[in-house]
């Protein structure tokens, strides 16, 4: 069953993918505590494919980047679903880290970023606001342009 | 009001800024139990200013990018302060993370991080001492030379 | 007097190293609760030589990049050792986070990473499960090619 946050988005036109499962020894998320760490997402669409390839300041606009950004927190939805089966079991979205792929003297990494804490906040409203941490990465999975990692609080 | 920690820091000339106030969707801590997360903070000066701008290993020295890693810290105590009041209420700094704007080949990440840590163990002693982790990023918001997030324990 | 795990992993023909020393203002770990930090640990050999220096993608192959990972997991777990006295008494490995040298469009980071989540689970079983973020990194302290972190649950 669907809780008022996952019904917000649904509104919005925004549907939870099945969440991508890892293809090594690790896993999508791990709680302790009251702590659940996400691992990190990329900008996959609900089909599979990347949102954005390649690196920001050489091809990636930061538009196409942002809406990479926000696939990518998307993704970390559908992981705290699989974990907690209602999304309204988040008390707080604590952190997220966005790693950007940039080309060296990209500056713009922040403007990236806000598409997927802007999700955070729609999803969540002042419990989507976060502690952020936003770097320009030298290459990333699969060339994806963004991947974003989440912790958050569980009620 | 001041307390020791301040107060010591004040006796070394070290002034705690304005914190800085994120321009988007994020906040600049998230207190989850007695774990405080404080967003990546960059080498902004009292002023506002960045206190070095590019990358190390192609024109910023490892002794210009020290002091921004330690600007850097002082803008964490700075929204230490805002999100406690005092800072005698650290118990420990549990976790740096710093990110040096590099040229590939750069290999001092720690000595210029050194100037992060110095200054989280000038202001609190041993509770300053912390876990950190070092790596040279490709690029950093605004071009900064140095970022650095942290993650607290409160009494 | 090793426990459980470190008896398997001295079958396995694994030795724990002596845990490497920070030459700095930080520590190798610090505990706050039930959760145990590790600070970044490089792919040092057991006789403090680096197992793979340099980038992937630009002349460290992908084999050479995962048993530099795997030496960044077994330092971690020296560091475990040396805070707890026994590896028996990590409930979780929470999490890990692998900082991969990179050349600009190297797509196999978590090929690489797979070394030291392999290894997790070699020592700790279910238990070793992790989330995990992978990024590549534009440089590495002392040119390592890999650097992992961690973040663990105490029983």
């Amino acid at each position: 069953m669907a809780g008022t946050v996952e019904k917000k988005l649904t509104d919005l036109g925004i549907a939870l993918p099945a969440p991508a499962a890892p293809v090594a020894n690790y896993v999508p998320f791990v709680r302790t505590g009251k702590l659940l760490i996400i691992s990190g997402q990329l900008c996959f669409d609900p089909e599979g494919k990347l949102v954005a390839k390649g690196r920001l300041g050489d091809g990636v606009t930061i538009e196409d980047g942002a809406k990479a950004a926000q696939a990518c927190a998307v993704n970390l939805l559908a992981q705290l679903k699989a974990a907690l089966g209602d999304l309204d079991k988040i008390a707080r979205v604590v952190r997220l880290g966005g790693f950007i792929n940039s080309a060296p003297g990209f500056v713009d990494g922040p403007k990236v970023m806000n598409g997927a804490s802007d999700l955070m906040v729609t999803a969540f409203g002042d419990k989507g606001r976060h502690a952020r941490t936003t770097v320009g990465v030298a290459a990333l999975p699969l060339d994806a342009a963004v991947e974003v990692e989440g912790m958050f609080e569980v009620v």
